[in-house]
């Protein structure tokens, strides 16, 4: 089962070592991971998709906890949240099919971010369902390379 | 300085660690961080952006190599390329600024994703100078929460 943990952390090196090496040596699996500041620049946020039951968070919470530089750790996976991701896909794009791969970038509401003579990125933000999709609908003309963010995660509404 | 790295890395646990840790223990600082799947599910690539000059990027270039997991290490800050994050902000919005909040999505060519009697949540992609400037746009009315991806890039056109 996939949790899913906003983890606010000091913006210190090697607060990203510790908090990946508390994972790895308790073998707990990270899925996907993202560290990036907030509005305060002293402070970072992770957002940290994990394999475990609920039993497994509550340790990895209470190990956290421990380690100095964070701030914060919540388990918002049950909390009703946006949870979007960013991705690049180059494609293989010679002229005669250009016309195809933009009406799917439309479908998608994706943008086409660089044009070449035999490829086009485009950039796409969404749930795993409209990822997984629209991978799907790129893969006949050829993925060259895709470049993922990893899952950020926001509850919704204000408390 | 920043260098932009690429790296390819085997799917495993424990992997993340292994990289965060040699630039934790050389001192280097890790701007910012993403590792997501590949099309290849068995092949994670992650963005590092990392402080330091040509030469430290080289000796850390080497001792990735060395890494088990490692597939492939690039230095693509010279390449011309496609450098994107994407950030969800959630802001105060009593409905008599909605509007006006809208209107600045709109600018900025970004999504509203959630919205409650007092707040709304944006998603917005672009490059650094593009998510400052909406920022400094939103911050008037009150930034209750910002989440970043941290930045991933690829390199435009096709080789």
């Amino acid at each position: 089962m996939k949790r899913t943990l906003a983890v606010l952390v000091q913006n210190q090196p090697g607060v990203l070592n510790r908090v990946a090496g508390l994972f790895s040596r308790r073998v707990y699996n990270i899925h996907s991971l993202n560290v990036g500041v907030t509005d305060d620049p002293e402070v970072s946020r992770m957002t940290i998709i994990v394999d475990g039951d609920e039993q497994i968070i509550e340790q990895v919470t209470k190990q956290l906890h421990k380690l100095i530089d964070v701030i914060k750790v919540s388990d918002i996976t049950d909390d009703p949240s946006v949870d979007r991701e960013m991705v690049l896909f180059k494609v293989k794009a010679e002229a005669a099919v250009r016309g195809e791969i933009m009406q799917i970038a439309e479908i998608f509401r994706s943008r086409i971010v660089d044009f070449s003579k035999k490829s086009m990125i485009i950039e796409t933000t969404g749930d795993q369902g409209k990822l997984n999709a629209i991978e799907n609908a790129l893969k006949p003309f050829g993925i060259i390379e895709m470049v993922r963010t990893g899952v950020i995660s926001m509850v919704r509404g204000s408390k």
